[in-house]
């Protein structure tokens, strides 16, 4: 039997979205900003509450969901059959600073939704991002395909050789904790001088000692000096990055997308320059872009996890993402 | 049918080992130079010839291989339907230096073999090699395993989910040439700052100033400062490089050979110490060894490539690789 409706959930630092879809398109999308107070299964309740209200805006019965896709930070640890959340932004018994109105080790959030829903996939936001973008991005022909996003934090999902690489934990290729410099500044998960502490978002308005990464882009366009030394830094160093991680797969096609990338004009020729310029036999003929689903991604995400192969011939005709209902705040 | 006998074939810079097996063990091992004047068949021709030669070693007729495995060093670039070798090392043509003897860009070995041979497997040595440890080494439980070798260059093949990885030329995990510094010495491949260039058996010579890590390694036993300096550096450095491949495949599993690991009893408490530094929810609980195929990788790998399933079951109990018949100079 093929599902008549699924469940999408984005599970954030900051937000819960839920979507719910047919095979005709998108019809109702909730969020709410995620709880971090309580026990550590009070995201996976929230996220299943939101279930129900989509449903309920989709003029369907919740229980007519029987497939459930989740993104959401990790990284995973496993723990028997499930593996748990151990995300260092939703758990504050990881972190030791007090920053976190929560003391979480861990959230059995896997474990919870299977004993609820008789189809559940949960995977990193990234991995779940190169699966839309192997179903309906630029990767639709490429077997060996790396999404990235380059955001506050930056991570990827990737297929090798035509499929989906997890690792042991579900955590393969957390590619913002890969080491860039041999010293550098230290990175919330700890390491110094990993990607994500030089060139992240969060790295980048550091380094000009503003809010955010969008203020320097601004300042890079109106000519100044310092803003300029830093975002070329960073993208060389992002282009560094790419550079190590098709060299470690070997892939034909890197799609870019997250925050920063709303700078793509300014990034994206910086980035190609200083990739081609390593090792060429490895790094020639790859190809760089931004998502075309770019703005879409976090929609489109949790959904294809779990979208039944025979609606997908007519989601890339119709891309329902580009005409969803209006996002309901809860 | 199953092979009866089958050939593995290990082609390196300097020296082209063959070897000819069957269900029972190893029945003869030849060596000769590597051919490096002529056209770019010359070394195929070659590894043809000493297969024919291996084979009277072993009292068969040379008709009777009709399975080849070839380890060879890398990268590869895929022309049509097969991949040809695009190694510096070989193809003098790629440097634009007058090291070598020859304008080769390219060696088209495996088309050359699979013109030869029913059942040709070409794969780079280190990719063979992590096959042999999942066949024979410590990983044969480990659905994510990585076989890395530290000798006078680096590099690494891997197993993640289980499966072989390799990329859209097979030239994942080319893990020597990933960027572990911001500024650095050059490599040979043209990057700066890479793992190889820093850290390899001949970045170690190059930084004591003389011509072999082993001398590095001598001086560091006999307490001499500089050589001390320079071991922690490169160990330090090789571990990161560990830490940001851990990041990308998520492994269970890392295993280490090469020339550099002979001194082992240094190095491998300063990686263990230095990996587990890095992000612990992803470094906690993967395993760093050392090979135990270590002196006799380079005999199993080729042919692990192609063993029949059959013959693995005895090979295990067996060990063939550890009586196998002497070396012949040709």
């Amino acid at each position: 039997m093929i599902a008549e409706y699924i469940a999408g959930v984005d599970i954030g630092g900051t937000k819960i979205i839920t979507t719910i879809a047919n095979a005709t398109g998108i019809k109702a999308r909730v969020y709410q900003h995620t709880q971090l107070q309580g026990d550590n299964l009070v995201i996976p309740k929230q996220a299943y509450m939101l279930i129900q209200k989509t449903a309920e805006y989709a003029g369907i019965h919740y229980e007519d969901i029987k497939t459930v896709g989740i993104s959401t930070c990790s990284p995973f640890e496993r723990k028997g059959m499930y593996k748990e959340i151990v995300a260092p932004n939703l758990c504050g018994g990881l972190t030791g600073s007090c920053r976190l109105p929560n003391s979480w080790q861990s959230i059995p959030l896997e474990e919870f939704f299977n004993q609820l829903y008789p189809e559940v996939i949960v995977e990193n936001d990234c991995v779940a991002a190169v699966v839309a973008e192997k179903l309906f991005g630029a990767g639709k022909f490429h077997d060996n395909l790396v999404y990235v996003t380059w955001s506050t934090g930056i991570g990827a999902g990737a297929y090798v050789d035509g499929r989906l690489i997890r690792g042991k934990n579900g955590n393969a290729p957390h590619f913002g904790h890969i080491f860039i410099t041999e010293d550098g500044p230290q990175c919330g998960c700890g390491n110094y001088g990993d990607l994500e502490a030089i060139a992240s978002g969060t790295a980048i308005a550091r380094d000009y000692g503003v809010n955010s990464a969008k203020e320097v882009f601004d300042n890079y366009r109106a000519g100044d000096e310092k803003a300029i030394q830093i975002v070329h830094r960073a993208a060389k160093n992002f282009a560094r990055g790419l550079a190590s991680l098709n060299a470690l797969f070997d892939t034909e096609y890197i799609v870019l997308g997250g925050s920063v990338m709303n700078d793509s004009d300014i990034l994206l020729p910086l980035i190609r320059e200083e990739f081609y310029k390593s090792f060429p036999v490895l790094s020639k003929n790859v190809i760089i872009e931004k998502s075309t689903l770019f703005e879409y991604i976090a929609d489109i995400s949790a959904l294809s996890l779990v979208m039944p192969a025979s609606w997908i011939e007519s989601w890339r005709t119709y891309t329902p993402w580009m005409h969803a209902p209006e996002l309901i705040k809860l």
